[in-house]
């Protein structure tokens, strides 16, 4: 049962560019980017932890405006650099709730989840991951309880039993998964 | 008679978040951030209070972006950093068309909207309330005319008696109350 | 007949706030604020330029915003500051085309419409103007061909006559318009 | 057959206001401007290198914006300044994966294409473009492969054979026809 799978995580990691904005880079002559979040996810992330389910951000994007959006949150982990093939570059590890930074070697979003897992001591099967293309393919297929927004590319919309949430990136579509698994947290505890 | 509970309206106040902005909030590499507001809605505040409707804002938030725009609107109140549960925060109270400031130890929403009715000598009956999200029910709850944007979260669309507007927040929502409000007010006065 | 109307057409003027652009307003924490605007629009008033009909902003707002924009396009005319009830403040008349600037005192967006036609030596007959909400509402009465985006407020768009365009503020309404001035030019020239 | 032509790109190039953009020009009151970029069209072009088809950028805007996206997509070709009727200006050639650059005297977009196939040693038939408005008619009628979002101008859409993608400028339409070309070289080789 869904309901019996939602109520199991324990960890709720999401993507960025997609998934908690609609995909949009503002880009000025400065070289200054801007991107666009969405007061609902921020929300549904907040009572997650409050419910006792970690929550964090794991994106191949380097740029300290996730930083910043993580921070506002208070969220547990956060994990920039992710997954760049091309450059091999390392991964800073944040844990903004505790205000703890890391410097590791390369890793993919799959080995990024697993060294949270482990320290969580929690398995795949209690995450939940949101993704919306083709370099989260991995993780979503080896997570307990994958999601995309309505937005997301079509290869990311037919991976086998993904929840393709009705709401787009940036539009809230994290809150709707955030409030789902509320849902069955409450019927289950 | 609707018409008849809004033509008693002497106080409109509004969330900021997804009630005067559509929920975006942008973010940039060296921490500033933006908000997007609506003329329209601006516009309507301003004809509210030509019409001797005071107006305020009510936000959780702490940035002086809520401060500039309503210093451009000339708003009569505007309270930031109202309930923050998590750090019991003070809170700034402005009278941005007088130009003053005053800081408070931590309210609620519905604190603040009750000192503004008693410097106004009214109820909160007289009071209509523009809110989103599950930290604006309670004053929802309590004022004599409660609405929300269409993009409003369902939890608070599913409030008794409240007044869901057809537009989203930061696309007129506002406005189309305050045009309702303002049709009321010309019809009983 | 529309065509013949259209083909007199010797001054294009336009708001601002919710022509040009969608009526959202970016305000950063410092206080400086954005506009978006949109590249057909300023395509569409370039065009017209060279078709020999003049082109011009009126705006009630004062911002350096809508000059940058103004010079960008090399508009003939940029009057800001038009029609402010509220404190009356001078008008800034620019020629953003010539590069010449002039201060002026209060006037209305129709007193300041008429002022160019003097300079050009035309009737109100020959001037388009698009407009989107209520301090638009005498000068849209005024001239010859009167138009608004399709998301102008609602007592815009029952004004007789008026031509309700098919797009949004922002989204290339006043582009639509210039494509229909120029089609209408090169019939009957 | 379409897919026979399209297994034939080996250049692929792009207009950037309303194609890589929704046409959307943010402007500051201190002059800066922000353009807003979508992650999926990056991604397409990062795709479509890694399959050995060259990419590049043809516009007319002369602005760092454009260049700061290019070169954090690490393009093959950047050409600014292209085709500026109104002031002939000189166009700036970057080759960002390569970190060079080179000013050149005033040249068509059409100009810039056959130079790039002149140095690629391949005809204008190995060549996808995608435009959006006036300015790009020509190249669009000359290239082998003529694309544009479904938000273009409709003296664009009416060009003989063109391909109107389903998505708008700035919501992925470029990625759409990055997908549509991978998938046509993955068949055909």
């Amino acid at each position: 049962m869904i309901s019996d799978r939602l109520s199991r995580i324990r960890l709720f990691l999401t993507d960025v560019d997609g998934c908690l904005t609609d995909g949009g880079m503002y880009y000025s002559a400065s070289g200054d980017e801007l991107k666009r979040f969405c007061v609902y996810d921020g929300m549904g992330m907040v009572l997650l932890q409050k419910a006792g389910i970690h929550c964090g951000i794991l994106t191949s994007e380097t740029t300290d405006i996730v930083l910043h959006r993580a921070r506002k949150l208070n969220l547990d982990y956060l994990y920039l650099g992710v997954g760049r093939q091309k450059d091999k570059t390392d991964v800073m590890c944040y844990h903004p709730a505790q205000g703890q930074a890391q410097q590791m070697p390369f890793m993919s979003k799959t080995d990024a989840c697993m060294m949270i897992c482990n320290q969580m001591r929690i398995s795949l099967d209690e995450v939940c991951y949101v993704g919306d293309d083709i370099n989260d393919a991995e993780l979503l297929k080896a997570v307990g309880y994958a999601a995309c927004p309505s937005t997301a590319m079509d290869s990311i919309k037919t991976i086998e039993g993904i929840h393709i949430l009705n709401k787009g990136g940036g539009e809230g579509a994290v809150r709707e998964l955030c409030d789902i698994i509320l849902q069955a947290h409450v019927e289950h505890h």
